[in-house]
């Protein structure tokens, strides 16, 4: 297969973002797996953030430090908001404010070290938690932004911002990955999964994604505590 | 003085962003100032950062952390490329990638969770060293994503991103500055000072401000190694 060009693909270990690292590499990118160490609530998520990477094929993967817990404001980023076990009206405390704009702009400053003209995210606008910086009208903005933040975009160069998630449910992501040959018992939704990333099952983001393997008709291989 | 409300101002440490700080204070905003460990070469200008916001009056100063290193890529964050000790032709090695729209980013993050709806950026497109994420373009752009990426946004409020230097020469910064009792002998510019904060005066950035110096007629109260 022709390879299409270095990419930069956010890889957070769970559900959504395996699939997107899958389609890439699938779609013949030459794939380097980003996630962050930002002060989340455990760190099973770049444990299988690593493991989903290494299985599905990257050339490298990277984890940077960040830490959100200075700024707060969010249940995933301060111990002192509890993570909801229903889900919320309107916009979820386990938003983390700005969080998407700083993962893409650093994914965009590795992106222009290794020379890499795309970068790929797994944020969805159907089965999703409501947060505002998951919109296809941010997505643009930022592509547009990326157009001018760097050296790369100075010689001309046009980086892209793929969303290949964004307008399917989230039967049909996991439905998707069993094709590509996802194996999600390697991924962690779970906001609260503890050190063995053993999952709440009764978040957000647990409940997404028992609801996605219901409805896909696929065996939820997700282990919960 | 009526309050204009609070503001996220980035202080580096550095004599532009002092400068955005003092006018922004003398303006009538509730001051929050945000600075990053972010792997540069030297820790003097942090503590700059700290002294000169105190000094000027903020609400807070906060340092958040964050390893650049992790993606190097220039001669501020990876220590194999040297600082370059003449002007260079085009961007510099210096141009961190990504820098400005990362640091915005999580200024945007705190600007949410503290309420502001202004963020304050020193870059400058007059006596600067050419990097494209300092152009009134990129920033423009940025702001259109900030206006999409937030709570506040979905909610109708307004983010504006000030840059009061774009059009300044550094010697008109330094003029304004004095005006507003900046000591910018607290202020540390260099790329390289060392653990006193002196600084080597020969590279790109101690080359600017002495020039600026100069030509705003104000003796240089930077002090050499």
């Amino acid at each position: 297969m022709t390879k299409k060009g270095k990419a930069v693909v956010l890889v957070s270990g769970g559900l959504d973002s395996a699939t997107v690292l899958a389609m890439a590499i699938a779609e013949g990118y030459e794939c380097y797996a980003l996630a962050f160490d930002y002060g989340q609530r455990h760190r099973a998520e770049l444990d299988a953030s690593r493991e989903i990477s290494v299985a599905l094929g990257c050339e490298a993967h990277k984890v940077v430090a960040l830490d959100l817990r200075t700024i707060g404001g969010s249940a995933l980023t301060d111990d002192s908001i509890d993570v909801p076990e229903e889900k919320a009206q309107g916009i979820p405390v386990t938003y983390v404010p700005a969080r998407n704009t700083v993962f893409l702009s650093l994914a965009l400053g590795w992106a222009e070290v290794l020379g890499a003209n795309s970068i790929h995210i797994g944020v969805n606008a159907v089965d999703y938690s409501g947060y505002p910086d998951c919109r296809p009208e941010f997505i643009a903005a930022f592509e547009a932004v990326a157009n001018l933040a760097t050296q790369l975009a100075v010689e001309g160069q046009k980086m892209h911002i793929h969303t290949p998630l964004m307008s399917l449910s989230k039967a049909d992501i996991i439905r998707r990955g069993i094709v590509l040959g996802v194996d999600y018992g390697q991924t962690v939704s779970c906001y609260q999964a503890n050190d063995n990333g053993l999952a709440c099952g009764v978040c957000d983001s647990c409940r997404l994604r028992a609801e996605g393997f219901l409805a896909a008709g696929v065996s939820d291989p997700t282990k919960y505590a």
